[in-house]
């Protein structure tokens, strides 16, 4: 008769529950939550520069460092201020700058793998702001992409994460994420 | 008959030594080693964010960005510099600050996993130094990090590594790393 | 009898072609493109720290932080700017230190894996610039690198990429990439 102590259960439960994909939104599926949400994406962003935006190794999707997209477009620009001057954005308008990145990442799966229901799980996310120095509040600017991950993708739609403050952007654009997805390809 | 070359040989057993994962410490399991060194560990870090700390995907364990926190849970805070002002840290108080992040995820791993037996390796760690302009040992802060794995898992603490200088972290902490280890699941 | 609707087609075909490595250089393999391009690799770089240069796990290769060596083995130092002020350095001299990084890293492969053809892609870049605040083509410097890639690998020398500006990094090196690859191992 075999008997395994309570610590070993406990140890086996929290592993499990470790190595599970977490739960999509109970709401609705991601390609349905986008229409629920009514959320506006942005154009497909562009490189800018010489690379690619995604790239497949088996059940990972890696995705290029991408700007905060506009509906028209354009990119939002200028560092996150405490105490914005001119061509600076404030914490509010930085957490709205995080909130597109996420829009941006959404037009982007939705082009380039054709279908957001094929998304297990955000994997890892590097948010990097671009701010004065000591700048405290990044991880507020990168809220903005995780809240959205989290109503679109459900509990799925948070994985690891840094939030850093950086010298310079990219064209001086305010924050940028670089993300890891676990897909479920169709094809 | 087949000959292979010298050239050969040789090309696999770099090849074979590459891709084999390190010896753990020869004094002892990583739980040993922590007793053995008498380390002790601060409280296991919350999530100052929207993100979860750990994300496991088959083998491999994702840990989100994490500050170094002392014994009492505070955080070490502000610049490292080579000659700190008020508000700042010096060097060795960086070196010390980057321990205290090995403390800290040591204590994130025993909480989020149950046993620090079940790292194969460290593959990989981005060293972020919150520091001024120009500063030049951003890998002695980081050092502090990588000598404190190599302390309590041998050979196999150490992965592959960036440390860079930011502008900013979050809440002025004064270092911060973003980690995947290689895990051996015991369930 | 099954009916497919062009739209299910359009996926698939988009899915396979992400999902397959890119090609290689139509002229030649990795080995003979270094030889063709009449390359000259600095000295393979020593680790700047208590790390390990190159991690295997699986088909996936790992690359630690690398800075722009030259042919000498000196590196190439000195923030990035517009308008370059003593101890910096311009934009086209940035793009140089983006090339010398890629040198620096085939210099690396070839010493740690013995050979280049077992590169399948470059799966995800990740480069840092040593810049000056508000410094925004950080891009044309990394571009410097990924140039190179291109002209080594083909177009299997393009994987993701984030190019971001960063207050200091070690020893006030100009630039430095964090590369992971996907590798066919010999051995």
């Amino acid at each position: 008769m075999s008997a395994v102590s309570a610590d070993e259960v406990a140890l086996q439960q929290k592993l499990r529950a470790l190595r599970a994909a977490p739960p999509l939104h109970p709401a609705g599926s991601p390609e349905q939550r986008v229409i629920d949400l009514q959320l506006q994406l942005p154009p497909p962003p562009k490189p800018g520069g010489v690379y690619r935006q995604l790239v497949a190794v088996g059940d990972l999707l890696y995705v290029a460092g991408l700007g905060p997209s506009q509906a028209d477009g354009s990119i939002i620009c200028g560092k996150v201020s405490e105490e914005p001057k001119e061509g600076q954005i404030s914490i509010q308008e930085g957490h709205q700058a995080g909130r597109a990145l996420g829009l941006t990442l959404l037009s982007l799966l939705k082009d380039g793998t054709g279908d957001l229901d094929q998304v297990v799980r955000v994997v890892k996310v590097l948010g990097f702001v671009n701010c004065t120095e000591c700048f405290k509040e990044t991880y507020t600017v990168i809220n903005g992409f995780s809240e959205l991950m989290r109503d679109v993708f459900g509990e799925a739609g948070l994985g690891t994460r840094s939030a850093v403050g950086m010298a310079s952007l990219p064209d001086n654009m305010s924050a940028e994420v670089e993300v890891v997805l676990q897909m479920r390809w169709k094809y």
